[in-house]
């Protein structure tokens, strides 16, 4: 308990709960940083596929990064009006479950919940790629250090961060400060030589160019890039977090985060053309980031770089961040449906969806281990999700302002159905241009996911009727009182308050003895002198004691085959099995002595019926030498 | 169930066991291969040592090699003379505890205990080092060959070898076969070439000389060299298992096993020293094992090569095999006498003690894997609990022949004791010359191996003088009946049938429900009607409904709390928690659930006192659907 504690905090009460009110200058870190930060791994992923052109693949960065920046201009216009409409927070799975139905709200939400994961696994996998840039000694590592990040990430959330907005600040707004200073400083560099600067920094030298284009790997390179569109619907998703007018607050920090968003995007590929970085192979000795060797070629590598490198792992590592945040908030939402288990329902100890959040850990450290911790393995998966997402949520949009018709009701259906239309066509690409690459693996998932959901669904169902119960308690149930069985191993004061315990029950009691042929004879000796007189004394029937053959030296079988016949034999009577338990002071006690007790009671349990009941009848050793029941609570943990 | 049935074969009933008679010709496999086999790693490890010397350093082998000759012939004739003095199995253990009490009785334990460990792991690293010498891409894969053999090796004991005898003959005869015909053909080459042979395949070149020889040197190589006596005392623990004579014959395999392991050491070193062969660093890429340079420097690296190697590979996985054999028979002797947990005791379902095979393969592991598999780091901890078992075993020899005083007893004395006294010698030899390199981990281990053996005897002869019983069973026992308290989540017929099964037991039921917010009101509504109005119309006390406040959300604690407290406001009273479990079909549906009432039921085990019983009541999902109790026996597994 107290290791816990320390881990990750006291417990906290509900009452300790508070609401906090916040306006742009907290929201674009809380809620813009996923969307910022994929400005550090968009453009690579897109420039990573145009090494085996080498330099002449720069020709093209530009006409694709405007592709992508009119598709994010059209997101933003849609989400603003889903902020409007929704002001009770209108994430995708929400939008989606009121205005389409059921299933689509189900992919919306396989869909979201593959995105987080891979939200978490690049932010970090992006982050160590910014740290091995630096240190490029550290390579080998890359896999560890994306697991240290993601434990303590992990554990800063199980902890619950209160003032997550003040830790994301300073981070969010040094990233987006030394950037815009870079691509100022590039685009002076720039216009100062004219039009040709020379890198402070000598770059790698560019790649022999290996293939020639097509249309095929530009559609690929626009793929890639899409995924600097993700983490734009988080605002949507937190309207109620600001502080009033809401709506408008949320409005103008959306607006904030895609002009930002778009001003980087648009530097980075115009002066990584200027400048004529190409991307290194990313897995390899000798690998940099994009933003490292812009960052060098533009500044040298001198202080300024290594804040930019730090600001730059923060923010990626805190992107993972806004996953844990909202993946938790999903999954209760879709556990509140019955969709998934009711664990994810239950606030733990700090008052956060604990289960939520060591899932997320967990899926997220096995892709991190599936793909090595390298960036540019995840990205083909990335994407689909979350404009599959978007897609669902932007036409849930048309037919929420279908259903209502208000006034100009044709124009925002409009926007939003442009929106969709854009978003859905961007799937498909994703989808076939990144097919083989990884694509195939977010197919499979989703669907999976929405079956599982299913089958959750139909299980608690299934259990509610079942359980159900409309009829009264019968408390005098008639017929024959229950049959006791004891199994006894010797005799002891274990096996001596057991059988006491079951003359309460009932007078009818067997003992039965597995016979390995250890002390089966002293077992009857005793029996009739300690157990069989003291029946007789008190003028009750004996219990019988019973030896089980075991041929096969097996314990459980013998006991449990015994007690299923019984039941068999008497279909009308309850049978109550009581097992002498013996306590331990230490666990490490328990090595020295068999947990038959346990094992016997659980496969009872699951083979057993409901007329079989077991009893454990716990005897702590060190209390009471006689019998002169001291209460006396122990302090054993 | 058939998964295991698979892996380890059918259950054996004891009726099947059968014994088995041997003479020399099986018994130099099963308990000489140990022994053999060390003549792969001895010569080995003493010339791994003189490395450093580079080509000087072969003109000591001989020397050192006729002293562990001689050593071991010593050790023979003492063991001649325990076998015939303990025709029922001598091993250390029992001669020390017969003759010299419990104290040195268990040293002999420990140190057999740490040498069969080292067997264990010493064979197959060897093994997997002589595989790696024929195939040397495999260097890396070092530690994953050697795991992967001790699976196998912990499989074929755990279903248990019943033609042990046939599987080992063919691998030790190959083995000693072809080492004495490289032998042969090595001498044969000796003396046509007057003394200096050139070798068929080139040997590595020769290391240059870094150092110069101390007598601190020569220790070391000769307690390195030393490990090749281990395994001798093989035969003097199974006299048992021989066909009449069964002393005759024991002593005859005995003396076959010696004579062939003193032509493998004499023939070794002469030609190691004839051909210039000088060991290569272990661990490192490039090396191969002394007898894999001798092999291809006699016949080339044809087919006869890699006959000898896989039959050294075999011959030394098999040699754990003899660890396997031995340390659960000798657990089971210590569990007998409560040294060990009685687990130790119990043979499985094939007839072989598998906690034994099991605990050794554990250990075996964890060894492996902090010594990366590699024979070089392990061989310091070796020899020590092997020269320490001699010993103790010796020295119970000498006083065994005090004890009887028969006629000549002064001559049998004097042989076990010049071998007690050299063996003795050869145990501070081997501590102080490889104390540095990883003896004091032997020297530790052995200790702490004692006091574990104190503390198991200690606590189970605590836990048997608190459990004796000498008083009779007191059937009616007078007082008021036992107080009920049923944990409620929602009404239900799991609810339902828990207090039905509590009224049975009692009238006085006290229904807790820990208040989350989330059904509390539900509930009160539905216990009036269904349970309330029961009990009022048959005229019983109605059960009281507690609303147990929880301002963290835990659901555990406040339950145990509430019965804990109970408890003392009630010295006197019996308390039954019945706790309703609902039972699912298949195990996976277990993850849809939570599982409290196992953890109540463990946390009260726990917490609790001997008058807190626990009853669990299981519901069974799907079975009756009213309340027409039809007797099915289910077959889940």
């Amino acid at each position: 308990m107290s290791f816990l504690d320390l881990l990750i905090g006291k417990p906290l009460a509900n009452t300790e709960e508070r609401a906090e009110q916040i306006g742009p200058i907290q929201g674009i870190p809380i809620f813009g940083l996923d969307a910022l930060s994929s400005a550090a791994y968009g453009p690579e992923a897109a420039l990573t596929l145009l090494i085996p052109l080498g330099l002449l693949g720069l020709h093209y960065i530009i006409p694709i990064s405007a592709a992508i920046i009119a598709l994010l201009l059209i997101v933003y216009f849609s989400y603003r009006q889903t902020i409007a409409a929704y002001p009770g927070g209108g994430g995708s799975y929400t939008v989606a479950r009121y205005n389409l139905g059921a299933r689509p709200s189900l992919l919306a939400a396989a869909a979201l919940i593959t995105d987080y994961i891979l939200t978490a696994a690049v932010g970090i996998s992006a982050g160590v790629g910014a740290l091995i840039s630096a240190v490029p000694s550290l390579q080998p590592h890359t896999l560890s250090l994306c697991l240290g990040i993601l434990v303590v990430v992990t554990i800063v959330n199980l902890r619950g961060v209160r003032e997550a907005g003040l830790v994301f600040m300073l981070p969010t707004y040094l990233f987006v400060g030394t950037l815009l200073i870079i691509i100022a400083g590039g685009l002076i560099r720039t216009l100062i030589s004219g039009g040709h600067p020379a890198p402070v920094t000598p770059l790698p030298p560019p790649p022999p160019v290996t293939e020639a284009v097509t249309y095929w790997l530009l559609l690929k390179v626009f793929s890639s890039g899409c995924t600097a569109l993700t983490g734009v619907e988080a605002v949507s998703n937190g309207v109620k977090a600001f502080r009033e007018p809401a709506v408008k607050n949320a409005q103008r920090t959306l607006t904030i985060i895609i002009f930002l968003l778009a001003m980087l995007l648009a530097g980075i590929s115009y002066l990584v053309k200027a400048f004529g970085i190409v991307a290194t192979e990313p897995g390899k000795p000798g690998y940099q980031s994009i933003l490292s060797m812009l960052t060098s070629a533009v500044f040298g590598k001198g202080f300024f770089y290594y804040v930019t490198i730090a600001s730059i792992l923060l923010v990626l590592s805190l992107s993972a961040n806004t996953a844990f945040a909202d993946f938790p908030r999903l999954c209760r939402a879709i556990a509140q449906n019955n969709y998934l288990p009711h664990a994810f329902r239950f606030r733990g100890r700090r008052l956060v969806y604990s289960y939520g959040i060591l899932t997320l850990a967990i899926l997220t450290a096995l892709l991190l281990i599936a793909f090595r911790g390298i960036t540019d393995r995840l990205i083909p998966l990335y994407a689909v999700g979350a404009f599959l997402a978007f897609t669902l949520s932007q036409a849930g949009m048309v037919v929420h302002w279908y259903k209502k018709r208000g006034p100009h009701w044709r124009k925002s259906a409009f926007v939003n159905g442009l929106g969709a239309f854009v978003t859905g066509i961007t799937v498909c690409v994703v989808l076939v241009a990144k097919f083989v690459e990884g694509a195939w693996i977010t197919l499979l998932f989703i669907p999976m996911l929405v079956m599982f959901f299913g089958f959750v669904r139909r299980h608690y169902h299934y259990v509610r009727v079942q359980t159900l119960c409309k009829e009264r308690v019968q408390p005098a149930n008639p017929g024959a009182p229950p049959l006791a069985v004891v199994p006894i191993d010797r005799w002891s004061r274990i096996a001596k308050q057991a059988i006491e315990f079951a003359t309460r029950l009932t007078p009818e009691i067997i003992a039965v003895h597995v016979d390995t042929g250890e002390h089966s004879e002293l077992l009857r000796a005793t029996w009739e002198r300690w157990v069989e007189a003291g029946f007789t004394e008190s003028g009750r029937p004996t219990p019988e004691l019973l030896m089980l053959p075991s041929p096969y030296r097996f314990i459980i079988l013998p006991i449990l085959q015994y007690v299923l016949d019984l039941s068999e034999k008497h279909p009308q009577r309850r049978i109550v099995v009581v097992i002498p338990e013996l306590v331990e002071g230490r666990w490490y006690e328990y090595f020295l002595h068999n947990q038959r007790g346990r094992l016997l009671e659980w496969s009872l349990q699951v083979r057993g019926n409901e007329r079989i009941f077991t009893v454990s009848a716990p005897y702590y050793l060190g209390e009471h030498p006689g019998s002169g029941h001291e209460p006396k609570l122990s302090k054993r943990v």
